[in-house]
């Protein structure tokens, strides 16, 4: 008998447990899923987010597994005595949800659609036409599953997609580039870019002064990642000096953002509450119990954080 | 010699000429290309927009074609002068800005976006996240160039896309619809509603009070085909009485929209000024140039106008 350990928030017990039972049920495997055990060296695997008791795991002593809830484990990296192997959540529907909602802030950008929103006073307008997609390029920083999904779907829209990763990758139809050379130029020119890097020491302030002038003059900052990537005050100063033309930003350094932070009032910025995507109980306990089922036959964990790179 | 007649307005030729001289160049074709001539018999084929002194065509006797600038061509159709070949526009520049504009309202409406950019009043709104696309139904009215390509991007992202002509359709990823009992199946329980039809008799107020009521509640219309489309009394009503969400208005029975119509102060409706998408010179002129050159050397000409359906 294998035990599954659920150790998150109330409220995910009550969305989780009825897809990861079926989910087991499914695979036919037997497992004791529970929220409680007597003694902790009888788990084998826990599922979990940081919001709950379990900080100490060390008497986990035969856990083979912890497999976060959260697509970012930024707040569970640092932590020293979760010593067993450590999976990020990647859930389809979350992935799906950020290609949507980063396609659709980038195509308001390149449409221009705010003019006409805020625009309905009966003046008929004739603008300029926009370029077309193939003639605006367009920077994606941070190429795991969600970066890269959204990648392929910008390309697929036609746009000119260049990728930024730490490590090298390979995408159909985007300009991959990585290291710090590969960093600016994969700036260099962009008329939108989008921050999906995993929030780590290294990637803090990847949007500074200096970065943010390489972009095309008049720029869109679109941020679904994580706050800590943008300088903030780099980031009010390109808005205020004309060189960014809006940023849309789902993510801060503090959530909820502050009602007296100036991003709220700031006439080019629009704070969404981080929306951009949340990760589904159906998809994402199918994709937790797919990692368990496929360890326990004998295949290597998936989506392994790597803790030195912090994610 | 081939003689070819551009008969549109002044801006277009010097748009228009350019590209024309250099596309007949590329293909190695010898033709005399002129907004004038002493003798009409003399013109093999001629390059048309309607806001144009030419009304009359019957004393070009020996044209073998009228191509149209324009994608919609009811207010040339009509002219019984014109009983040479009529070919459409169909310009692939036109075709990709009508994807982008399509792609990017239909994700504005699907993620509820309007809220947020209303909404910059310091509220951090936990909303709930909207379904993921692959849960929502499009209806697409209207299959040819502009209304396949846009079927097509939705279902790349997921919808479920139902699309719905008057001939009989195959495309990849939509389930195609045709004839009275089709339009009642592709409408029905769709949360967004694309028009692109063209306009003729028969798709004159396509959008009314009965079909209207065939969407999913709160359905969003998002109208970037032509203003008769819909019954616009009807419109109102169904967004009045809440069963319409939203419509987003690019065209109108009357353009530019009267600054004193409903839609203009209408707190569901945003209009713009007829730019989904326009006709782009380049790519234009040279989609007229491969029809003459394809013409010229015994191919049958391309996107004829069928002068019964109108379109």
């Amino acid at each position: 008998m294998t035990t599954v350990l659920f150790a998150a928030r109330d409220a995910q017990w009550v969305e989780y447990e009825p897809h990861l039972r079926a989910g087991f049920a499914a695979e036919g495997v037997d497992v004791q899923l529970t929220t409680e055990v007597a003694d902790p060296a009888t788990v084998d695997y826990i599922i979990y987010s940081p919001a709950n008791a379990l900080q100490d795991f060390r008497p986990y002593t035969n856990a083979k597994a912890v497999l976060s809830l959260w697509a970012g484990v930024e707040e569970i990296v640092g932590n020293t005595t979760l010593t067993q192997p450590l999976c990020r959540m990647v859930d389809p529907g979350l992935t799906e949800g950020m290609v949507e909602w980063v396609v659709g802030h980038a195509m308001r950008h390149h449409l221009g659609m705010d003019t006409h929103i805020h625009g309905q006073d009966g003046a008929w307008r004739g603008l300029v036409a926009p370029p077309l997609a193939r003639n605006r390029k367009v920077a994606v920083l941070g190429l795991g599953a969600l970066g890269a999904a959204c990648a392929e779907a910008l390309a697929a829209l036609r746009f000119q997609v260049a990728g930024w990763s730490r490590r090298e990758k390979q995408i159909d139809g985007v300009t991959c580039f990585s290291g710090d050379d590969g960093l600016k130029k994969a700036l260099s020119g962009a008329e939108i870019c989008i921050l999906l890097t995993p929030s780590t020491p290294a990637t803090e302030n990847l949007l500074n002064a200096q970065t943010l002038s390489l972009l095309a003059e008049e720029a869109y900052v679109i941020n679904p990642g994580r706050g800590p990537l943008i300088d903030d005050d780099a980031l009010l100063s390109a808005l205020d000096s004309g060189q960014l033309a809006h940023a849309t930003l789902d993510v801060f350094r503090v959530e909820p953002l502050p009602v007296d932070h100036p991003f709220w009032a700031h006439p080019k910025v629009i704070v969404t509450p981080h929306i951009a995507s949340v990760t589904r109980a159906e998809t994402a306990a199918l994709s937790v119990v797919e990692n368990i089922v496929g360890h326990l036959r004998g295949e290597p964990l998936r989506n392994l954080v790597d803790r030195d790179a912090g994610y």
